[in-house]
């Protein structure tokens, strides 16, 4: 094992971290943290701090960490063949079977699934197939692309054009001028408090009516949404918003693209947010969940009207342009396969369906009451604490104060991990599906404690 | 295990191939092959057929296959820490170490890796870095990026523009305005056989010079190309190309990404492309040989000019929102690390200087006199053989007659696998770099036969 300074200092002379400030890591101006094992709900670093992890990595690890049934199946793997690729009619029995149980578990009405490595890639891996399949019809202006402002999508080019956060547009020109974005639904935001859910979902779907109107109908491909907003704020909608937006859609010849790298594989207490909610996808994004990180996969479920046309695409037009070397890679295959069996096995998604509520509602009677907590909110094992200056106004506070920063740090230094959501002072919750009623008794009392440390 | 009636029907069922006829596969008019294991340079499908592979899966499993130093590294990391992420700071000893590894073995001035999945998302992190850069430079209108027909850097829709291959534009909308392309160095397919190197070297960089005037040097970000053309027919530069080409780059402040996904650790001879051809590029993309492909991981080195500019950019607009989930994951850096190890002690790279030339030697005598083979070309261990209708006129095959699969395909029932390259009927040879004599002579002996049974 490399001793810890000499890792340090490799990390900052060579090692160039995501959503990183990128200065103060090189200069050594703001901490790091090397992780050397995990177990569970926790995470242990190289300086023997041991963590609770509220977040399971980047809402990823859903099924825990150091799962020794997952490491054993991309053992077996490694050993026996690391590596083909699925080109031209090639493949796996481990890629075939998942893909057989990827479609076994999605909403009805999907047919194939093309195998990716992360969200993003999966996204525009969606994004082709659209563009393609509305060439293949003949309907070369039907293009554009609508997703909403912060929505999470990836952090491509056009996979941030579709996330619809300032901090991945700013400095790299995006959206690019396909994609256009209108409103997601933000109950503690919406416009007019008096609103109740009815009014607003109406509100919503005029917004997107309207929008569709003035770019008109003929120029707009897809429609792109996380069932439950994510990373711009964990976000449940509104009742009856899915079946608003779907009829809207349908009445423009839209299609669907249901984004659940967050929620497929039960973190909503279903097997989809799309079974949660209703909603009717023909193409559905999926990544996290699907091997709970233990090795990079995602994919494109390809819903039957759309793979129809593909089909008939490559009738007219010859084999499909679109491959990455790694698609389908078997590690990553062995690994979803012993995830989704270990998912079933445990009976996880039950308990998704008992501890999700009991950590909202906990949270909730914890800080529901405190002057700067806004809004707890949640919905399966997806839960958020919405930090503002003034209740009455809703008003939030300077972002130059970094307080969801500050609340997220102090949990840390109090072994706990919650995430602070890229925009607006929101700390988030997505532990493994694993997580216990004494771990979520932990997670709210750190919270409360960090809050009120940090806030009064 | 599976059966394997029942895995060929899950195959057209449920699963979306890369670069297929999606039709003919689904109704099962075309053949699959399901690979079952692999060892050195063979591959074993599930019918018992053994082949060598004389294009190292898609010319990725550099050190060969079936290493268990390569196995049990991956194994232990997944027992011990399958997945942390590396946002905001975060680290495992394999990341950083890998990245040290990485920079010590990169061209001199390079500073930083950020490590990605597969080679498509390190191109669409290239060119978010080059736009990026110019806008912390304050020249928001320098951002169009020069590519070369014929080039490969993927089939995103990004990168996929910067690809110069009609097959990955067509029916996609593509190129993207901001991506421009310029003819790549194809030494047989010059405009005037008459041409020496020289001569041709000065058109090439006469033709980039004239491009850049046309368009205005202030508008053009960065070149991005590959050591040796890939993908787009396995063509080794002339003498002096890339001198030539970067110094029309350097007069006109234009930034240089060599693409070293085929070519980085050891694929020529060297460890990276650019050491063989004294390319001094401002980013290097790497991918397939980091790992062999044994899990997926990919990278962008950033030079040091430009590294200098990240941090400037991220002093003044703070964290830079660009990240992957699975950027740095441990699964890829534990192959990663095992990998460049091996590569070391086995001094895989000395045997491509010397397997290498000892192939396209062979493929050249053997071949060379055929009346349909245009020219037999190579440098490490990268060969081509290309093949036309009329030796005299250059004149290439009815493309219809898909000449260059028929001989592919003739080559994989006798035992060996070679891959027709996508544009033109060029049979490619890219084999794992423990290739020994004796499979470089059955690479050779089959080509031969393959050739007269298809074409006399
Ligand atoms: C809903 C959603 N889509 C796509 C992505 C992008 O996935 P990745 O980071 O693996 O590229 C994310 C990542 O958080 C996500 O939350
Ligand atoms: C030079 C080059 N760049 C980029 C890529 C894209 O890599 P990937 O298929 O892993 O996305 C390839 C793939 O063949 C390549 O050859």
């Amino acid at each position: 094992m490399l001793r810890n300074d000499e890792l340090d200092r490799w990390d900052r002379e060579c090692f160039f971290h995501p959503s990183t400030h990128l200065a103060q890591h090189a200069r050594g101006d703001s901490p790091n943290r090397i992780l050397r094992t995990a177990s569970g709900s926790h995470i242990e670093d190289r300086d023997g701090k041991r963590l609770l992890d509220a977040f399971a990595g980047l809402y990823c690890v859903n099924v825990g960490y150091g799962r020794q049934e997952i490491a054993e199946a991309i053992a077996e793997q490694a050993r026996e063949l690391a590596y083909y690729h699925a080109y031209v009619g090639h493949g796996t029995e481990v890629s075939i079977k998942l893909a057989r149980m990827v479609i076994d578990r999605a909403p009805a009405g999907m047919s194939k699934v093309y195998f990716g490595l992360g969200g993003s890639d999966a996204n525009e891996t969606n994004i082709k197939l659209v563009w393609y399949y509305n060439n293949v019809l003949g309907r070369p202006e039907k293009k554009k692309i609508i997703s909403r402002w912060r929505g999470y999508h990836g952090s491509g080019l056009v996979t941030g054009s579709l996330t619809g956060l300032g901090l991945f547009h700013q400095k790299f020109d995006l959206p690019f001028e396909r994609i256009i974005h209108t409103d997601a639904p933000y109950w503690y935001r919406r416009p007019d408090p008096a609103m109740d859910e009815a009014a607003y979902v109406a509100h919503l779907a005029g917004e997107l009516e309207a929008l569709i109107e003035r770019e008109g109908a003929d120029t707009i491909a897809a429609f792109i949404g996380e069932p439950v907003l994510g990373t711009g704020g964990l976000v449940p909608p509104p009742a009856g918003y899915w079946e608003a937006i779907q009829a809207v859609l349908e009445r423009h010849d839209i299609l669907l693209i249901a984004d659940e790298v967050v929620t497929g594989f039960g973190r909503l207490g279903t097997m989809f947010g799309s079974d949660h909610y209703g909603i009717r996808p023909d193409l559905i994004t999926i990544a996290k969940g699907l091997t709970s990180a233990y090795a990079p996969l995602s994919g494109s479920i390809v819903g039957e009207k759309m793979w129809k046309v593909l089909e008939q695409g490559t009738d007219e037009f010859g084999v499909i342009g679109h491959g990455w070397t790694y698609s389908a890679h078997p590690i990553g295959a062995a690994a979803g396969v012993a995830n989704l069996e270990l998912i079933d096995k445990l009976d996880l998604i039950s308990n998704v369906r008992e501890i999700g509520p009991y950590l909202t509602r906990g949270l909730s009677e914890a800080l529901a009451e405190h002057p700067h907590v806004g809004e707890v909110r949640g919905v399966g094992l997806l839960s958020a604490v919405e930090l503002v200056e003034d209740r009455e106004t809703r008003a939030g506070f300077d972002p130059s104060r970094k307080i969801g920063p500050a609340v997220a740090g102090r949990m840390a230094s109090l072994g706990v991990v919650a995430r602070a959501m890229p925009q607006g002072d929101i700390i988030g919750y997505a532990p493994p599906f694993c997580l216990t009623r004494e771990e979520a008794d932990t997670v709210i009392s750190v919270t409360a404690e960090a809050i009120r440390a940090e806030l009064g």
